[in-house]
């Protein structure tokens, strides 16, 4: 068996044992930890700092590109921010124990459905040490351990990161290895972990990019919260307030084209194409938005480039959008169902009816009226903080918050009852 | 590409657009068909029953034991349950479109969490044709589409009952493909289900024994819904009534010994010892069960057989049971937790305290206080009807009823909100 190996078996068992202490730990117990993980990032903050300028530049000099670095970056205001990150989630109620359901039967027993946590959840995440910590955090609140497998480039500033978080959890009397980082950069570990880590791992959060998440999802042998990439559709219909329209349809794309609740796809009702179309385009076009259109959307405006149908299914992440004209709600939820990513999705209209047979009918984690698709995210959702958002149906659907990280038992109190 | 894989490939495809439409279909539209079903085999019992012979003869030419054809037999009586069964079903409250919860944001949007069905559920069962209709029609009413594949000496047994729910999903209106059975009886079309159809199959439940779990456990590329086995404890505190105590050890262990909430390890205290210990393995003694037995066990009753090791991990499955004395609460968790299956565990104690521990701590999808582990069952819950017992942790866990074999989706309503 080799060192790596060996190693990660006795990380996934230090993580089962652990999870079995975090379980029953008391809110107010986590809750001290996160405090303590606060007050030690604070205090390592210069560390951290200088642990991961160097690993900066030691990636600046491979020569990577600029997002990646800004991603790497840990500037004193950012770990600041991963601090209060932690006190904020504090703050948070503790989902563990919460009783969702209560019932008694003819016989006179009663059944209660309560929450617990899942486990033990495995994260592998890009060189953003940041995610160590949060998400660290957020498997602890919610009485999970975590095993953290960061990119290779942040790997000094993740594992300093996870130094603090094990220090607070020690500080609080809880195991330290409630929060692992995997101690190697050797990429059998990941395989490892893909695989479950021989049953140590109950799911495996990826949190990076488009092809990290692809190789999660194609090889992980244990469930999977995630999205692979979020083409999110905004449909304005015949009955939409156009200055509505205009509003949602910039912020859904322009506010920050980069996250997976960016609007890629913009669906224009043939029905109000004469007065929407070409406001809407020129909305798009003056704020910096290269738009690319089908031939109607050609006609209107001779700023919209052609559109292939490669395009309907591309997640531009970039201040790009493509357009089609539709006939209707009926052939936008068509156009939906066949190009979209079961993420989010919104339709503009004053129309009730519309509205809800939109919301009913199209199958997406999220779908809106008249609200735009960047409210995809936990925070807006109002559940505090998210591990990421998951679009496959099992278990997590929609943003990842503390509730998603559990999973529930049944207890049942007789007074001895047998089965006739 | 084979004929059997084209088949199943289009046979996925049909399910895949089938669910499309049932995700929509109203309540009333299932039952009719739920409805139509019953009366569909009612009319069709004779020829049912006529195939079925035909296949349990030839089963029993091939010297397969009396259990494999009690399971394959449908009698008169056996097919009426059938038809009874999918009008139990009808009378049950639909979980489609419940709203699980609403919130309002301070910014206005209006957040609801609603039920919705999964998509395709994959049935893989053994020769057991009753489990086709039951099965079927769960899937049916909860919103999704169905692919059974059974085993094959009851195949034609299984095809006919599924063209009578085809027959009452035509005669309803709703599209027939949404409950297929597999049509050919080639082993490489099980092996494409595990693999999940080409994206087709959403979720696949096991039905049946333990070697067929467990393949598929092995096997699946796609998330399960199972349980290998249940190695169901009870524990007989000092503080037990020991009148209770018999009582629930006898109905855990004899009522059915064959079901998988049938206790298979009783755990006694030893500070209990004296007065318990000998009354409980008289009255399992006395009632036909064998007991493997402790050293102490042993000495209390001389009936009482030599447990070995692997006698904790065994699940018999009849009248048989291991006994090991144990020092209190603490030990008897840690037992559970060494050689349960986190399916279903009991204590028997007036101490409340002590009860409340074992309910917390127990980490078993069904933990109970002074009831037998025989009410491990979707109908002695209140679900109405189970398509089995899950001790997975994620999504579903213990029965798995109609609102398990759903999801939800978030259903955001606004009045033009855009993100800041």
């Amino acid at each position: 068996m080799s060192d790596t190996r060996e190693a990660m078996l006795a990380l996934g068992r230090a993580a089962r044992a652990a999870a079995r202490r975090l379980a029953l730990a008391p809110t107010a117990r986590k809750n001290d930890a996160l405090g303590a993980m606060a007050a030690d990032i604070r205090k390592a903050a210069a560390s951290i700092a200088a642990e991961n300028a160097a690993e900066t530049e030691a990636a600046r000099d491979k020569g990577v590109k600029e997002s990646f670095l800004d991603r790497l970056l840990l500037t004193a205001p950012r770990i600041e921010a991963m601090a209060q990150g932690l006190e904020d989630l504090a703050a948070l109620p503790d989902p563990v124990g919460a009783v969702m359901s209560e019932w008694t039967r003819p016989n006179g027993m009663r059944i209660a459905r309560v929450r617990v946590p899942i486990g033990v959840i495995g994260i592998v995440f890009e060189s953003r040490p940041n995610v160590a910590a949060d998400a660290g955090a957020l498997c602890m609140k919610s009485g999970n351990a975590a095993i953290l497998r960061g990119g290779s480039d942040g790997f000094r500033s993740a594992t300093a990161i996870v130094g603090c978080l094990q220090r607070g959890l020690r500080a609080a009397g809880l195991p330290e290895t409630a929060i692992q980082a995997v101690p190697t950069v050797d990429r059998d570990a990941v395989g490892m972990m893909l695989e479950g880590l021989g049953g140590a791992i109950d799911v495996l959060v990826p949190r990076g990019g488009k092809s990290l998440v692809a190789r999660v999802q194609a090889e992980a042998r244990v469930p999977v919260f995630s999205h692979l990439e979020g083409i999110c559709h905004v449909y304005v219909d015949r009955a939409a307030d156009l200055e509505m329209a205009k509003k949602i349809v910039l912020n859904a794309k322009m506010r920050r084209t980069g996250i997976c609740g960016a609007a890629e796809t913009l669906l224009v009702d043939r029905a109000g194409g004469a007065t929407q179309l070409r406001p809407l385009i020129r909305t798009l076009v003056e704020a910096g938005c290269e738009v690319r259109g089908d031939a109607e959307a050609q006609a209107a405006d001779a700023r919209v480039r052609p559109a292939t149908e490669e395009d309907w299914s591309t997640e531009y992440l970039a201040p790009i959008i493509s357009l089609r004209v539709v006939n209707g709600l009926e052939q936008a939820m068509e156009h939906i169902a066949r190009y979209g990513s079961q993420h989010t999705d919104a339709i503009v209209t004053e129309d009730a009816a519309t509205a809800e047979r939109f919301l009913r009918e199209v199958d997406s984690a999220i779908v809106l009226r008249n609200a735009s698709t960047q409210f995809a995210d936990g925070g807006e959702f109002g559940f505090g903080a998210e591990l990421g958002i998951a679009t496959g149906k099992l278990h997590a659907r929609g943003p990842i918050g503390l509730e998603q990280l559990t999973t529930f038992k049944y207890q049942v109190r007789g007074t001895g009852q047998t089965r006739p």
